[in-house]
């Protein structure tokens, strides 16, 4: 049976209502270690008090590296006592951080260049990276307690410059790194276009055994209000950390500095041009975020768990005959034309409502179609599922051969391009599977 | 001095805080005819009781027709005792509604197409306009009571089949309606485009005396679920009484039944492809809510006031050689070239973040230009402001000579294709000026 061992005059401090429920049913006190069972992963670590106006949903424990992980109640499937759970009084004082860097996960950091991988130099007035490992350390010095972290600069591109080459040359990167060993990947990146390529190593690394996490800044790293170091460190806790693995996003989940959002690389967007918090999900939650003070991760949605047996699988090449073409009104059909005499093999639309261009397009359409072009259409909504079956536009479009595609834009083009690349005739049944999370 | 006319044993019911200060500061008791000015408007009536639980920052009043609004104290300047408040007793059954149908404001509404306006014949199966102005009233008795309609079905068109053509015709409609003095002009219309059309009137029809408000539905009006009937009553009440003229959007303000949102015509995007909500303003907030139910209108923003003696201008032609592009990585700038070959005069290019497009377009957009094309940015993050000369990239497009608009993708497009139409060698300058309160 567990016993009470931490804090003295109280069980279960802090907790209250469906949280303290819980923890009462199952006989847990505070700190008890237990093995925790969630949605997706599982957790082992110690009950720790929560503060008193915390809310009533979330069990906090404290792993064995340190540091402590919120769960959802509503995620929980079972709370188990551990054997041992005795020892904990004898081993209280290492509930602190350890210093001891062997046991600390490793992380490789790629740099590949953007707002946060710049620096003025004073000295001589131009831009450089500053994402050496002696430079980041002094950059962001919390970072040395939290993994141990090798940097490896592989380009210094703005994102606005990074096309399908880049895609293929980070993919590649980002594998070796994995093959090395490493507890997670973290990718420093513009974030014009972070979220065009965090949906092209979603598609182009699969079976990922850890968590590779994609990380820009909004305000460069030398300026006060800059958001990078918040936005790294939350990017190396989640990788060092979480029980995930698979493509993510990590940004400010607000404008203030409180906590960093972890997004499905897949269902992730710049929804703004300036703001901290610019990258949001789309038509679902963060996966998770992560509360870097109290250096605690609060997983939401269940993704795969970390599992380093698993091999990853690269397939990093990508079309450069795939278009996006966004629909307006009086939009010109001769520039469909245009992309089908000149080789092009995919087109994505991105059309009006639930799935809708002009009829004045079918034409040029059906010819894209009868030429052997894939023809797919997204929403420049954003938000919201498309259905082509509503009205008679809808549905003389499905007729032509134009396929919906219940994805973001601009990841409908990448795994179109991804998909003709590497998959030949089986292109397009690809394009119909889920692959990477990518279906709303 | 005003007198206490109406509740006996109270004041002024169910005010609090700013609001109640603000009445008791001006000797303003409930049941007074007032005269309040605001930011951009003045209203006369009759101070109205209070929710128990309604907010403390507005006060409502009963207008002479018998609609309420409600004014925020924020943009009240003045609040003035009329002559004549002594009447009110004797003429408080006077303030309900008026069925003299003469004294009621008189609408026109036009009618598009959309699915407000389709309605399914259970005899033939198919699809037709439901818009007589005997069907409107039979779909929506409640209209009767607010305005005098008269409808006028234009055209049939689902939005997405809206092309330039069509913004002239319902421009050249609504100015005809203005001119036999209508007090306000509704357009039912379809949604997937409705946004590009109120930004083609918001430039085409400028001096507008009254307001003209577009209205649409997300399910059609005989579904038990549509917002056909809402949004209509919500457009019919604010073109009949609001004290605005210009172009405005008028639909949910969210998914449930409760308010209607009025957006200004050149700062609304349609962001989801299904919820009734779908309509958003964008850094901005809509200019007014209307409450169906109690048939008053909050409103929030400063704008344009009716007055019937202004002369609507207007200047319905869009040129065709416009194009709107969006980029991303791996974009192929020879479809640059392909416009420019085939005589295109005007471009916006849906950038990325503060306004970037990769390097490798540069060649292009220099020769685009050089050709006599005006080329300008956007941003494809929707929200946020555009920033060019933050980033070397912004920096060499700007040296180009592509040009950053502070607005909307879509609303640029509109307004490019306007002013090359209508300006000539005046185009480039008018980008630049603030014609319909377009730019962020």
């Amino acid at each position: 049976m567990l016993e009470y061992i931490w804090y003295v005059n109280v069980e279960v401090t802090g907790y209250k209502g469906r949280a303290y429920s819980l923890l009462k049913e199952r006989g847990v006190v505070l700190g008890a270690e237990v093995l925790v069972r969630v949605n997706g992963g599982e957790y082992r670590g110690i009950i720790m008090p929560r503060y008193e106006l915390a809310d009533d949903e979330h069990i906090v424990i404290k792993l064995r590296n340190g540091y402590n992980i919120g769960l959802h109640i509503d995620n929980i499937i079972d709370i188990i006592g551990m054997e041992g759970a005795r020892d904990i009084t004898s081993t209280h004082t290492g509930l602190k951080r350890q210093d001891d860097s062997k046991e600390k996960p490793r992380i490789a950091l790629i740099s590949t260049g953007g707002t946060i991988a710049s620096r003025i130099d004073y000295r001589t007035g131009g831009v450089r990276a500053a994402l050496s490992a002696d430079e980041l350390y002094t950059m962001v010095p919390e970072l040395n307690d939290i993994a141990s972290i090798d940097t490896y600069p592989l380009m210094q591109e703005y994102s606005e410059n990074i096309t399908h080459r880049h895609w293929s040359m980070i993919a590649e990167d980002v594998k070796e790194k994995i093959e090395q060993g490493y507890d997670g990947v973290v990718v420093a990146h513009g974030t014009d276009t972070m979220h065009y390529t965090s949906a092209a190593l979603s598609f182009a690394l699969q079976n990922l055994p850890v968590p590779v996490v994609l990380v820009g800044s909004q305000r460069s790293s030398d300026r006060p209000s800059s958001d990078a170091s918040l936005n790294l460190l939350g990017s190396v806790l989640f990788a060092s950390y979480a029980d995930a693995a698979g493509v993510f996003v990590s940004m400010h989940a607000e404008s203030s500095d409180d906590r960093i959002a972890l997004h499905i690389g897949t269902k992730v967007r710049k929804n703004h041009t300036s703001s901290r918090d610019a990258f949001e999900s789309i038509d679902t939650t963060p996966i998770a975020y992560v509360d870097v003070d109290s250096k605690s991760i609060d997983m939401r949605v269940r993704v795969p768990r970390r599992d380093k047996s698993r091999r990853v699988e690269c397939r990093s090449r990508f079309d450069d005959k795939t278009a996006l073409l966004k629909f307006y009104p009086n939009f010109d059909p001769a520039i469909i034309e245009y992309l089908v005499s000149n080789g092009y093999r995919g087109l994505v639309i991105e059309g009006t409502g639930l799935g809708h261009v002009g009829s004045y397009c079918f034409d040029a359409l059906r010819r894209a179609i009868d030429s052997g072009m894939l023809v797919y259409m997204t929403s420049q909504c954003i938000w919201g599922r498309l259905r082509m079956s509503v009205y008679s536009t809808g549905r003389d479009l499905l007729n032509i051969g134009v396929v919906p595609l219940n994805m973001l834009s601009e990841v409908a083009y990448v795994k179109l391009s991804w998909a003709l690349a590497n998959f030949a005739d089986e292109a397009r049944s690809i394009m119909l599977k889920d692959t990477a999370m990518e279906f709303k």
